[in-house]
């Protein structure tokens, strides 16, 4: 497998969660978003969303973090990264959601870039909507996590799934806008549970060979 | 089942398909976005990101379009809304996300209300931003269903999965800011064929009963 990866992007950092709890290790194609090579031809040729990740297995060409961990989930079962009923999973799948299209895509780099280029919004505002929409989405699942007792010590009990994999890398985003983490306790509690298995700390942005 | 409801939510449309796929009619309780009946305390007790839809089934509560729609499709697999190998899958999942992470968050009416309320950007300015996204997000839909053999009268061969689900209501979507749609052949095919389908039309906003 080969793994167009970016050791800042949050969705690539989800992916190599997964990668590394099924044991897999893929060969590593650095994309430097920063330096806008998500938007070279060879690339767009690969991902026409000029997003990372892209995961390429034989002839398949995924991108989409979360169709990614499906598909790894669905061709290397064990561990799992879902549960077992479908009760379950919808609840897994709705927390891995509830971050991956309702925080995530609001403070993207593409969306931080219209705000400061297009619409001329300060430095200071930028950081205030980023916070905003981190925190608004945190503050719905710190309730929901605390208040339901499918809740362990990882999203859903004691295992990593889905969830988790997503949860981790939204709250390493959060700190580097030095948002106060302190009124998520029940996140912070399941990011340390998760940040102690070596799946995810090896995962880490600033274990990547490409951290600047 | 009872479904939270409100009839210009594309991601509530997305459920409506769904139930409509599968032949179940729940009971449809209306949370009206534009009078923020989905900030209200008792909604938010039920869903506290304070969006639309939720699928209560029994015991069960469950948010976020596609996990509910996953958990339709598991609970009542026939007529399948994903295909059956694991690469198809994940290429329908990718397409549905693309749409769901990519585009529809971003232009979605809490953002639209945070870019006039906190960011004070015009009228013109709030349109263009909506229709930036949208443009974006289709041009590389269009680019990809275009050049994939797979493609068929719908986003994956000719039986419509979770990916025509979540592009019908988006083309309906970007129909609001006016944006020429005619640059996406492939896309505008689809949509014909999907709404031919009573499931899809009978899904339409102004079909719904809370339709202004």
């Amino acid at each position: 497998m080969k793994l167009y990866n970016y050791f800042r992007s949050s969705a690539a950092y989800r992916v190599r969660i997964a990668l590394n709890m099924k044991g897999i290790k893929p060969e590593n194609v650095f994309v430097h978003l920063q330096k806008s090579e998500q938007l070279a031809a060879g690339y767009l040729q690969i991902n026409p969303q000029g997003l990372v990740p892209t995961l390429v297995d034989g002839d398949e060409v995924i991108t989409q973090s979360l169709a990614i961990i499906e598909y790894l989930d669905e061709t290397h079962p064990v561990p799992p990264l879902l549960p077992a009923t479908p009760a379950e999973r919808a609840r897994v799948r709705s927390i891995a959601l509830a971050i991956a299209c309702d925080i995530h895509p609001i403070d993207n780099l593409r969306v931080l870039k219209y705000l400061t280029g297009v619409l001329k919004v300060s430095e200071e505002q930028k950081n205030a909507w980023y916070a905003h929409w981190v925190r608004e989405g945190l503050s719905a699942l710190e309730t929901r996590l605390a208040a339901d007792a499918r809740t362990g010590r990882c999203c859903h009990g004691d295992s990593p799934t889905l969830a988790d994999i997503c949860l981790i890398p939204q709250l390493a985003n959060a700190r580097r806008v030095t948002l106060d983490l302190a009124v998520f306790p029940t996140l912070l509690r399941i990011e340390e549970a998760c940040n102690a298995l070596p799946a995810f700390a090896d995962a880490a942005p600033a274990r990547q060979p490409d951290a600047a």
